[in-house]
């Protein structure tokens, strides 16, 4: 059984009085609404959980019964960092569960095939990631606008979400980061405190995450191709 | 004076029969052709030069009959490595030039503000390049495909294109290049030879590079909006 755990829980950027950028509308849905209608289609997902805000729990039942969901879902509530809301959420998945796939509820547009990809390959290697190659050339700043290190382009990429792992993995990644008390930006830099590899899994589409109202066109223009 | 330098002379993806990435079409003008038009339109532009492949002339004189550009242009012949080119199109810029913007002929998407404010902060500090803040975590890979190092995300920039220098600063920087036998991938990492520090410029607005014609629909989307 593959459970998607989709984070939703940051307060994100306030962008305007209608709430966080989670629920800004894209032909009629919100963004948070796009990304669970994807999971909940997906063929490779057999239960959802949504890591929400408490005091957003009635936004997401009305959101549920606006899109219906075909596939079992259930509610966790999130931490303080991302890292305790993936946990949280992880924790939530029904005991039968043997693969989970963390998602940022701002990546609306992550294609099925890169879902799919990425699934196969935690099944086989307990860890992957879907991430894309960088096609700029990268340069770290002095944290003055100057640059002040090169790097070399040729296996730099930018990773994303979904991150998938075989629940024994992330389980124990996790007890990793709490006896280490370490503080992770992702899941797979937790994996590298056990010693797991992490399989790069190239998205097919642009997947870029929702920062602000800004990124709105490009996001509807992305569901609509 | 300030002269624009559009590398156009990489021989791309020949993705289909009509010919190279920078003569795909969008809203009935080559990808190329957006490009100089809006170097062309660009008041902090004065002159341009395009570096080109030497049997695509007559392509290019055919679209300047249809831009009908108002700034003085010139070609200049490109040369087996993205730095050859640079150097060639550096060279042919007018005697009186004391910048020289050098822009990817494949980026049409670039706005006029980014490439004014990447003028003003070369003319005030000898170099600048337009750029892009990563949002993602961004690894290195092993070269198979798994994570090999997590790289500190604060401060990885994406360098794109304009690349802006005085114009006796990029001369120098191409000498030491040239002294040193280094090959570089951009035109801000020769001036690393010779201490002379990068000002990044945020980009304002998608600067993406036409890399297949996959990208065309996201170009046109740019380009209207």
């Amino acid at each position: 059984m593959t459970t998607g755990v989709i984070v939703a829980a940051g307060r994100g950027t306030r962008m305007d009085a209608k709430g966080d950028k989670l629920f800004l509308e894209v032909n009629n849905l919100p963004i948070i609404g796009h990304t669970w209608h994807k999971f909940d289609q997906h063929p490779d997902i057999d239960e959802l959980v949504l890591v929400i805000r408490e005091e957003a729990l009635s936004e997401f039942e009305n959101l549920a019964s606006k899109i219906t969901p075909i596939k079992p879902y259930s509610f966790a509530v999130g931490g303080p960092e991302r890292q305790d809301s993936v946990r949280n959420g992880v924790r939530a998945a029904s005991e039968n569960c043997e693969v989970v796939a963390i998602h940022d509820g701002a990546r609306p547009c992550v294609d099925p095939e890169t879902v799919s990809n990425a699934i196969s390959a935690a099944k086989e290697h307990g860890a992957s990631v879907a991430a894309t190659k960088i096609v700029d050339t990268i340069k770290l700043s002095d944290g003055h606008a100057r640059i002040s290190q090169n790097i070399d382009r040729t296996h730099v990429w930018s990773v994303q979400t979904p991150q998938v792992f075989k629940i024994t993995v992330i389980l124990e990644a996790m007890e990793a980061v709490d006896a280490q008390n370490a503080s992770v930006t992702d899941d797979t830099a937790a994996c590298e405190l056990i010693g797991q590899s992490v399989i790069l899994i190239e998205s097919r589409r642009p997947n870029p995450k929702v920062t602000t109202s800004a990124d709105l066109p490009f996001i509807q223009f992305l569901l609509e191709g």
